[in-house]
């Protein structure tokens, strides 16, 4: 029970502060932190939790990172589905708080824009389909390969945390423009219910995507690893 | 004595470093810094000073984190107002030293914006009283629960500076647009006294949501860490 | 095997991210990540890469750092061909993906730029041959140095990953607008192949002067460090 | 001589890096890397170098640095001289490579600009003597200050490089508009000699400010840590 609710409250923190700084901070006038600090917000989401809850829960915060750890080993199938519904509760909850603040300022639309991830016309670049589909796969693969060395038990201890926040931060530095970068369904999940409609229409690629990007990459890390 | 001195000293820097790069250097023209700057300028002053005195007084620069510390039962009651007394001198001579640079600009007028800290038209981007209410009171909760969870004996050691300076960086890279950021009640003070009127007039926000906040911050980590 | 394997997927992330943030997000319009957030991606890749697969290979990701540490006694004579071949190929395989990605935006034409490196007509900011020459030669004589000495028995434990990744992060933000920066032939020839016919008639550049720079820094570290 | 070496070696990284930056990569045209990046650029130079040869030479890059340390207690004063002018020549030998790379791109006038260090006309603000001989004493101070508690014996082991080369980027990110920010004598001199005339003329303040900075900084952590 204290496992789940540190997800949830490290996923709510991921949600909040990746796609709040997005929402509330990334165009402000003349000064905004654009997709440079959009980026370094998600990724810096994980670093911090990662130090606080990394020895309660181990820090997954992402369906997609629970799949991924089972299919290589690390993570028990009996926590699986506790730790999503945690991690999603956590995104609809920092979801809800973003929409409460971002509401409070006139004139502000979710509908015109609240973090949701999208492919086509609702990319935020216009990438295809095509294109959204292999960016989410081949970066959550990398993704989970990252987690699994540097949580690997002849990686140098206590860095993990940075290097997969960093990773996390990277990602977004690559794919904000093609998909607004998901590999994480609870994140996508989280801000696409407050989101306009083509959020929720297009979710299942940010589900299935990052889902098999995660068995893809911890497999390929148990292979190079032996 | 020497960890008052050093809480003096702290206070200084996170108020002259983080509100310095703000009035000087967020957005001069061309090559400004932006939010993006100054919120790293921010978590910067934290991740260092605590390297260089978290030895001597905890290097806590803030009366939230004195307070939640004291809450979450890592902090001594007697040290309390020492401590808040000491910060809140350091954050003041840090705004006088920053007005003295300040003002060696022909032109410069600390009325028209001095990184005070304010809601509704005083918002840099206009956000409600209750927006500002919300966005303080859960941000600080969320930094008392990492200090507590990245300081915890089984978090890895030597890198909860790494990490509480960085989680300030993002709550900056959130929330600037909403409230100019305070989540400190003594780097909202001690600057308000060298700004426009309205920033004394606010100020009560800047010491009851940060500290309210960290209360629920340091009971929710000592709840979920057992 | 392992070890080859690891390179060639360190090697793919080095060259999907770096040149993947430049093509896709550097120039977005508004709040694209300029060359500050390219430079942080290089860097990153090798930050998280060395984490994850620093104890499997070594994490060299770079022809000019296996034939540099080879000179600087640290890596076997008989692995240089192998890592060398995994390392190009991965590289293309970065290339490859990304292309993939990039056509998937309607108008992308890869003839105009796929973050080839440059000289003269083709240096993002004009410079000449000779420019070019020094530039990439001192670079990499550093980076060598750097990666020689935070490898070092005697220097801190753990931390060379975030010391390398850094160095290649500070490369990048002096050196873009001269060469868009190599320092790393695999990555020079995984884009080139992409790009317009020139940035093969170039290539000889980069691997002659990162090369030759390894070598300079390789040897200069032997002789300061005794 | 291997120590001196290293100092040599490590300065010109420090001003080729810093000032390389500034010089190529800041103003370039829609993605330039700003005074951000520049402020990164000063902190990683220090942060990577530390690494490299901390174990070697201590890694000052700085005759303020190196009086501190002096005064404070952790250095020879018979090393005071050698290291300060190895020091120096480093930043001058940085400040012709520099200038070798620069001028290869045609138009390129370092008269018009090279990163020097100025006040009053030549701040790159407009702040006056005054405002630039506080802000330069009080970084340097706050510099050594932080150096000295970094790499205190109960400080953290391995991370005053990065709280020491991250403060370093702070300050950056603070003065930059007030002085071009040096709080090093000899990154002040390495460019000097090749810019404007007046560089030379007001480069007598970059050696005053910063030296007593250093003295109080280091008397005041002695005072402080006891």
């Amino acid at each position: 029970m204290r496992k789940l609710a540190a997800e949830l409250i490290g996923t709510f923190w991921l949600v909040l502060g990746g796609c709040g700084s997005a929402v509330l901070a990334a165009a402000f006038p003349e000064v905004g932190i654009g997709l440079l600090g959009v980026s370094l917000a998600f990724g810096l989401t994980v670093v911090t939790m990662a130090y606080a809850i990394g020895h309660i829960s181990g820090c997954h915060l992402n369906p997609a990172v629970s799949v991924g750890l089972w299919v290589g080993g690390r993570f028990q199938a009996s926590h699986l589905l506790p730790y999503i519904v945690a991690q999603v509760l956590g995104g609809l909850l920092a979801g809800a708080v973003l929409y409460l603040i971002a509401t409070g300022k006139a004139g502000f639309d979710p509908l015109a824009g609240f973090a949701a991830n999208g492919y086509a016309e609702h990319s935020p670049g216009g990438y295809s389909l095509q294109a959204a589909l292999v960016t989410e796969v081949v970066l959550t693969a990398l993704f989970l390969f990252i987690i699994m060395g540097a949580t690997d038990s002849r990686a140098p201890s206590g860095l993990a945390p940075l290097a997969i926040g960093l990773t996390l931060a990277l990602i977004h530095l690559i794919s904000i423009p093609v998909t607004n970068t998901s590999v994480n369904p609870a994140r996508s999940l989280g801000v696409a219910v407050f989101a306009a409609p083509w959020a929720l229409q297009q979710l299942w690629l940010f589900w299935v995507a990052p889902l098999a990007g995660a068995v893809v990459g911890a497999l390929l890390y148990r292979a190079v690893a032996r």
